[in-house]
């Protein structure tokens, strides 16, 4: 889409954002472009302080910065309170997001079992699988190799993205976007010890996704072994992401790659896990909390706290453990001065006492 | 399958287990189900004491608990030593394991090798491919999207999920569980540095994994460079597991999620890893060794030890090392006020000394 | 292929080395296998001092090692500066890398767009599905499952194992190899955060990668928001890697099993990543630095350092740091007996102030 500056600013407005324009309000834009790469058909933004040098050479038709960043004269400014949030607004209107093409009408029909039912405008494409009993709703995209199991119950709105697996039973709500070879509703590993061996335990539970999750590519999320693993609505996961059965996730949480939970974990609301973090089984993770990359989460975690560490540990905690290592050679140096204090305080009481 | 509790206790008897039941004896039972979700045809089960307050609220037909466990009237338990051991003896007797529905007959045939021999009573489902020379046992079930390349050899009772790939010379052994989007025998990291470039090695060495082994989703097991990349039978992973070019994984294992296993390691029979361990390659991890959930593992382990940490050390080290970082607020409060205390005593001796 | 000893050494030869052949020129040999393995017309090799031992029982018709080994008489021996690198040269002669046998010609035809343009001998397999505008070049191998999204760019002699995932506007360069299930090109984590809610962020950039590089299975390459994702030639990944959105890898990297690479993160060329790495964004990796296993990098290393542990730093400080820790035992009693020390003195001090 094209626009103008003065259009953009419509926009944002629309969003319920002030945006002041310093420029030329007819300024032409056709696109969103990072500062280094900007053309001077494209706007970008200025988020992190770190990149602010930039603003010298950009080619950008215009930039959109915070209201206290200062820029050289003939640079178009919009000034907004969060630049990163309003870039966000002018990527989908200028851009949207990806466009789905039909499959081909003649590559051969997918593997739809007679008792599947599928909404209005889906688009299936070939070398799909959907197994008896499904049920998929309205304007579905489901990518080719895609396979979804018995008595999978899938929302309105559902994008599947090539060779995602969807054992039986899994429950997909509306909106929710699923990312290339992924893999949800696999048995967990849950076995019994029979005299050395492991005996398996037939996993009969589900797993249910809320509305408006987003899960990346490659992960894995076990079915449950009785019940169901859930993960809440508007939760968005990143890739190469271990569930555990049982595990409950809430909703609107954020993880990052490579994260680890293990079965009857319980995470609460709006939960941030950085990246490579593991949370054992049967501990919560309160509301709002944030587990920083590669920590170990070995207790439960208080809403609202930000854990650290293996194991892991409140953030002011870790920082005082982490000074008190950093202040380790100190301490051995200062013992060791001690050490000669304290043999020449001796050997002068020795004498002392020898010469009274 | 429906039963009663009196039956259910016949069938832990044939297990070689003395349940002792506690209420009525022809109370029908359809299902296993968790304390929470349990409702009134349902039995459920209390390993993990941890739950034991739910015991109070439970709609379950039946518990089954251990045998000193304390319930309110009214609620019917079946006791035994090892209640997790029951209940999955309950959950086999009343679900079964996983049902596999045939393929449909008329889904297009699958991509299958003339050369390839396949045994009685295989399901192979549409968009299967079999290349040259492959030899598959009986009853096998082959679901979409699996890849089997050249010369592998799998035996009988073997279980693909959707999207499994089996490079070539890959040797299944009999019952072995694989689910989807692992794979087996892809090359490994071999190269060798030839003035600051890489040199790819021909990985021409194989994978064997032996009878009963299950291996969760989205694993990748290297085939070796040379010689063979070995699973030991009974070993059973979870998700997500990489396993380098010539790794020796002994019988009987349990990996967690996540875990990582360099080339050319060992690893003994029956070992517990733990989520998201790490093992650096050419070390051996002993029989019955336990190693902790993050753990770093940079040197042999003797057998039945169990390892903690980064570096992995033995957990009794790992445990007064933690004790001795948890003392050192105290150790610098102490050092700090001898300091004051030897500054003193230096200050009295020189008046001391002066006044003599 | 079949050899003789002196042919060998020739081939070494042609590749630069000096090999020195102690034995039978004329002796017959028809592979590569390990010293454990081999049999009497393999030729085997020792370039890890650790399994010298090993020499004294081998059945292998030759070993290659470094000019001062010793060895049993008999053993016929050829003397290479780098044994590794020339049992790399001999492995290619003697078994050359893996053959692609053709997809068979009746197994239906691929879903390929009309607009798709494919070079000259390009073998692509049955379940491929080549979206529109997508150009490929000449001696592809696409196997079975693959997804080649609109408009991806692919160069000449590039291999895609079974079910790889490219997404719209994927680059890859000539000679690129993906294992199987590897996916590049989904959406990265970005989202913006409206009132509790994460808005997702179109990803409107792409992924791009060079020549000769070697991507290994289960992999997940973000594409960028706006930009590029870049991974330079010659680098190759193990399997399980994460790379985030806008990351940018610089060529002749090394990266081990499981490495997470965050957004925006730079990383320079020829660094060598162990496993289960993790690296957060916005900092930079120098040229030819080296991460140890598990590091956790949250600032910029310099060229050529080599970092360890969470967090990363260097590994002459991490040495440090863990001598200190090893010592607290011992400072732990110091200060103690210190303790006692100084009691003794203010006592006796106190003693001789009342007797003087």
């Amino acid at each position: 889409m094209e626009t103008t500056l003065i259009e953009a600013c419509a926009a944002l407005e629309r969003h319920g954002m002030q945006p002041r324009l310093e420029g030329d309000p007819s300024r032409h834009i056709i696109g969103v472009a990072t500062l280094e790469d900007a053309g001077e058909s494209e706007i970008s933004f200025l988020a992190n302080p770190k990149y602010e040098k930039l603003l010298a050479t950009t080619r950008a038709a215009a930039v959109v910065v915070r209201p206290d960043v200062t820029a050289r004269n003939g640079l178009n400014l919009i000034r907004v309170d969060d630049p990163y949030a309003a870039i966000t607004i002018l990527i989908i209107e200028l851009h949207g997001y990806r466009k789905h093409s039909p499959p081909p009408r003649d590559a051969g029909s997918p593997n739809i079992a007679a008792s599947a039912k599928i909404g209005a405008n889906a688009q299936i494409h070939p070398g799909v699988t959907i197994a008896e009993d499904v049920t998929i709703g309205d304007n579905a995209v489901i990518y080719p190799g895609c396979y979804i199991g018995p008595r999978c119950r899938i929302g309105h709105n559902v994008l599947l993205y090539p060779n995602v697996v969807l054992y039986e039973d899994t429950v997909l709500g509306n909106r929710v976007t699923v990312h290339s070879n992924t893999v949800i509703g696999n048995d967990g590993l849950g076995y019994a010890p029979v005299g050395g061996k492991w005996i398996k335990i037939p996993q009969i539970g589900t797993v249910e996704i809320g509305d408006d999750v987003e899960i990346g590519s490659n992960c894995s999320i076990d079915r449950a072994t009785l019940g169901c693993t859930r993960i809440g609505s508007g939760t968005k996961f990143s890739n190469l992401i271990a569930i555990g059965h049982g595990a409950q996730i809430g909703p609107d949480c954020l993880f990052v790659a490579q994260v680890g939970i293990a079965g009857s974990a319980t995470v609460g609301r709006h939960v941030t896990m950085a990246g490579q973090v593991g949370v054992v089984g049967h501990i919560r993770i309160g509301d709002n909390a944030t587990v920083g990359a590669k920590a170990g989460v070995t207790n439960s975690v208080p809403d609202g706290e930000t854990v650290l560490g293996q194991p892991a540990i409140p953030i002011r905690e870790m920082r005082r453990q982490i000074a008190y290592m950093l202040r380790l050679p100190d301490l051995n140096r200062q013992v060791k001065e001690q050490e000669k204090r304290i043999a020449k305080l001796e050997e002068q009481l020795r004498n002392c006492q020898r010469s009274t």
